[in-house]
């Protein structure tokens, strides 16, 4: 209860590190150009928080497909931007609250937010911090209605804050008019080529040699009939610990489980 | 919590300064005759108020695209009024509220602003006071039906009152036969033209020469394919300080985030 | 507190005569003789009332336009029954109740008025007090049903009820029942024509002279392009105070004014 | 207070005569046939559960119209049956009562309906009971599922339970499965004849002379445009009531006041 | 108070008998062989349950129309089967409960029939007691889901269980995805030819005489333009005492009845 | 009290062997190549989870029919993995439960997972852990929104979680976008082929000789018209206990029961 304690105190003063580096615990590879792009123009807006004299307001929303590294790079543009507070919202916090404390929950980070005088705060996830169903459609208006708020709310005199929302329901998100309520937008992509695909199998030792690879990249061609590739860099881990325990053919069950990824995207 | 109820007392039986100033941080810039026909209209309504042996209550609605300036210009106006109560109420200072508690909270400015002789209330931003939200549609019924009483409801004898409306979405308070309540309306414009984009542009000293604003507002017009321009004032200023960042080409970068914004609002 | 109290003893127990003077500050102008119609019904629905030695129970509806003049006319029937009990329940008294407070308020009214013998209550703009609205539609149905049963309810042997209700959605009261519980309906008109206009006017002493009245009613004409009127009384004491702060032009302003209320009814 | 605990244990253990004698304040007129039909029909529904062996519940539903008499003759078979328990349930009774409250009611009287060996309890009005509403619909379905459950229960060994339910929304009775679960049904009729209009007028006395009575009749047949009539009987009294206030023209008032009720019938 | 404690004791640890007469207290007539074979399936699945090394749960659904005897088959089977633990679960003993009380109690019978080796629940009506309504429709799904799980719930080791249910309104329990949680359906048919209804009306001493059953039998044929009979046993009984009050006729009335019920079957 | 008490420490902290064993108390019989393969895959997902230096977490879905085997096979497979903590989470201990009571007891059950090194949990039947209803459709969607953040939440470090997810209803959790949040999916067939059936009857010794089986098939073969099977392995033991208590003809019996659980299956 004590460390509990401490934990929030942490929380609420400071940055927590341990959250940041969690949500990038595989790291941030460069499998493609628009990575470097993402954190160049994240970077871009922390300096505008930093240094603009009259805009102490700046709010980004970063979308793209499940398992793209949204929230990844969030906690990285995050990190990069070293204001003395930093915190990561997340529905994983909330779970068990209802909805009178989930938005107090949000109110008190942004309230703790106003205590410093450069801070940035990640929403992640936000259709699940909504509660956002399909099936009806549900959600939970009254948070949706909370964030709107707290996010467009200019901060008091002297304070600065840069706002990151991650979701993979972009669509959504505009159809509720909170994508408007974000001052700018990222798009994060999933791996789309072979090479770029090829790339990070390289960069993370998935394979012994080049030649099972190559043998790899071509049972995906061949299982999914095109060149082209479609999956969340999240999943290739997994994917790829998942290859090592099929004795004999990682190559192949590698390439298995990619396609499977593959299909149930287009689901 | 001492300075809390000082500011609750001011809040109650005066005009809070500081919170009328932030909604018109930027200032107002007359980049159209709109914005002088709007004061002058708004000034009319002060001195029916003020004046007329029997008209003790009206009230107006700002409506406009998000970002137009809506709130900036209810606040001039009340600021202008020189009434001795004025009260900006807002989505903002009801985070966390249930529907219960934002009902006494309108109440209660109602009330209070019938302490005064002469009394201006701003009802900022009523789709999120109402938590409108597209898809249902979903809304607070209850606050929305206080709202249609407090604002029609006649000021006890003696007292005057001012009702300013602002909200980006018009046609959902006619429907909600919210907007027919209001005893006038005024339509707040974005910024419509080339040279409305210029002179704003121009009085905030945002380009360092007249070579760059042709270079700016020529590459707009390229990327909209548009002479026309549509964008709110209340995103210039970020949009300035976002291109500053941008180093070599702020022109360049200027025209892009206003196209951007065209686009968005297009949506 | 104590002013409030007894405040409550005068609503409970006798005529809340402020109220209903409240409620047609502007007096009764007889700009048609359907005027003179409504208040004759009403007369003598005051006497079955009064006379019947078995009918101790009358409902009637008046219904029309938003800003028609149904409270004023409800009050001016209310006040001339000479009832040592009158009543008015408005949705005014109700902000911040919660459903059952405001059913139990308006049992309230019905119970204080079985303990005179001759009594009237008037029910103000029913569908705010069901909390009606277009979209959904939402409203209160423990309300309505409250509603329903007390206008219907016979009330105890020697006491005499008269109950007068106004609404300006008629059909809506219809479409719920409520309407074919009234046992009698009476139509409240709007200013239908450029004479009772103009008698309106010269009533009120609105402009100075009949040549400024010839020009204002020209222009009415030029603007909305006929003949006819279509605008609630209610709204012309605003309409010629709100001209009179233009200066120079008096008469233009108010044709304009009137116009706008015009454009707005239709919708 | 005393009263009232009185009225209550008159309520529970016994008749509350002034209940019933008011629910048929002006008589039972046999206008019709069927009037005494429905009163026959009652009566042998009072001698099964009187005399049966087995059948110790029936229940009936009395249908028609608004305002054609259908809690007076409900009230007149429960009168006639002289049980030594009779209870007029009604939505009277329940204003402001919460959802559960009205079925602890509701059970209340059924319960205490088993006290006594021969019971008969009128359910009145069930639409109003249920809180039934065309928009939407809504409807309070734990009400309802109460009185299903009540209505169709076998009262314990040596009890006897006559249920008279009366509605004038038969069909949505069915809807709801509501009516099915009643045993028998009783259609009650609206005055359905200038000949059945006429006995009435003459047994309340009316009009002074038949030459009266003939000029209303025909200026009734006149304003309508046929013979036929509907107009139910609750709305006689009233409607001479209105026109004896019309001073001069009785007969032509009351014509002219029928004639509405029937427009407003076919609605 | 001390004779329901009593009462509950019994219930919760044995047999109601008491309960189980009631549901059949006219007895079972074998008016068609259906019947038989009901009774013997139903005896076969006690055999299941009782002899069975590793079926320790079997659930049967009987459904049918309303008032064709599906509660007194189900009472039947239960007092059959001779277990310690017979509990019949209706919604007469749930009317007032709150959804949550409703849930705990059904969770109580069953955690009851655990504490025997063998038991019998019969769940009676299902569709009251999940408060089904058409309109809407309406449920309760939280009863619903309980019903779901408890029917479908492992005994604990050692205990068995036969769970009947009954309904008339199967397509709605198949809807629902309940009827596929039953193991078993049996089919309960109303009398459906005259020779199965006279059966009956001779079995009770319905009329005098075989000329009086000829009688009958040819005017309900009269009636309803057909041979075919289509009328629940469980209104049998309360038809023949209807028609014992009809002086004189008799057989005549009986027709009439049977056939008003019949058109309210096809309703 | 004592008992529950220490049942709750087992559960807490270990593993409850005897829901497990009571899971797959008929066995797992390998009448299809299937079957192994799921638990090959299964095992595969355990070792991945105990080997893998980064992939923490691992969820997989058994989806298929009801009473294809979903729930044993899922506590097979936990049971093989020999982790310290393993936890079935069934609708079955949550009957009576609160919304908030469910997500607490969701909650619980992973952060009691959180203290092993190595943990398993099976969250079974999630159709009737959100309780979902067709008809609507219904259903809990707090419950669903916290099963999808337990389940994708990553586990503390040095913390290793495999979660098994059962359904019958894998369309409802696509559209629910529950699906997508499992890492795996496996399919449970139903017994499919009359050659898979004989060899379940042979192995349960479900008849007394070949010639018996023949019969069995033969007669299901004619009364289903096709050679295909559609059974679930869970109806297969009850199905054979119904028979036996049919004297003489237990092939017959059987054949009959098994089509007509393959009609209820086409529903
Ligand atoms: N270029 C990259 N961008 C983002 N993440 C990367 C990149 N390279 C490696 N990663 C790793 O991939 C994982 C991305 O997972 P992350 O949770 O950020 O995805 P996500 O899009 O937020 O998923 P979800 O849609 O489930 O929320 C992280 O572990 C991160 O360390
Ligand atoms: N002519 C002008 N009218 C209004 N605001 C102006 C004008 N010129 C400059 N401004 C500045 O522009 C900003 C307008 O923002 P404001 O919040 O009023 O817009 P809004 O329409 O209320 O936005 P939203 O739709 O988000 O509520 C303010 O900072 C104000 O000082
Ligand atoms: N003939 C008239 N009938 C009614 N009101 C009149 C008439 N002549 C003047 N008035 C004045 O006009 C005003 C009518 O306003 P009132 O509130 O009664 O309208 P309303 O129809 O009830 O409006 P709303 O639809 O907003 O409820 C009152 O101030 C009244 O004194
Ligand atoms: N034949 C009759 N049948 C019924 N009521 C009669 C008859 N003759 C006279 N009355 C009188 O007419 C009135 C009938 O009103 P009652 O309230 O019973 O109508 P209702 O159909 O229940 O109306 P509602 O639809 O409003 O409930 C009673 O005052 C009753 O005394
Ligand atoms: N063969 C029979 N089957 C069932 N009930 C019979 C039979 N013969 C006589 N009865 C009697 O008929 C009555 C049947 O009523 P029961 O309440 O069981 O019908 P039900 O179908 O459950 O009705 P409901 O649809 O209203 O629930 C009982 O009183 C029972 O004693
Ligand atoms: N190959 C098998 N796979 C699964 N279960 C088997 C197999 N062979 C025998 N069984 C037995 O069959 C029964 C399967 O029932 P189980 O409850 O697992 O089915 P289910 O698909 O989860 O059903 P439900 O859809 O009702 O949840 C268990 O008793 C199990 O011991
Ligand atoms: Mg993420
Ligand atoms: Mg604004
Ligand atoms: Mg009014
Ligand atoms: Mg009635
Ligand atoms: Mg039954
Ligand atoms: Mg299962």
């Amino acid at each position: 209860d004590f460390m509990h304690a401490l934990e929030e105190v942490k929380a609420a003063f400071g940055v927590s590190e341990e959250e940041l580096e969690t949500a990038m615990k595989h790291g941030i590879l460069h499998f493609s150009p628009f990575i470097e792009n993402i954190l160049k123009d994240g970077q871009r807006f922390v300096d505008v928080v930093k240094k603009s004299p009259t805009a102490s307001l700046l709010s980004v929303l970063l979308h793209g497909p499940p398992g793209s590294g949204k929230t990844a790079l969030a906690a990285r543009i995050a990190k990069n931007s070293d204001f003395p507070f930093i915190k990561l919202v997340s529905a994983d916090n909330m779970v068990g609250f209802s909805e009178m404390a989930k938005i107090q929950y949000l109110q008190k980070v942004f309230t703790d937010a106003y205590k410093s005088p450069l801070n940035c705060v990640v929403v992640d996830n936000i259709e699940r911090i909504i509660e956002w169903s399909n099936i009806g459609p549900r959600f939970s208006n009254p948070v949706l209605q909370a964030i709107m708020v707290l996010i467009a709310k200019q901060p008091p005199a002297g304070r600065r804050l840069l706002v990151i929302g991650t979701t993979s329901q972009r669509s959504i998100l505009r159809q509720l008019d909170l994508q408007q309520i974000f001052n700018r937008e990222l798009a994060v992509p999933n791996i789309n080529t072979q090479s770029e695909l090829a790339s990070v199998l390289r960069e993370i030792g998935a394979l012994d040699n080049e030649a099972d690879m190559a043998e790899c990249l071509n049972e995906l061609r061949e299982i999914t009939g095109t060149d082209q590739v479609n999956v969340g860099i999240k999943n290739i881990a997994l994917a790829v610990e998942d290859a090592r325990e099929e004795q004999g053919n990682v190559a192949g069950r590698l390439a298995e489980v990619i396609a499977q990824q593959m299909a149930a995207n287009q689901g």
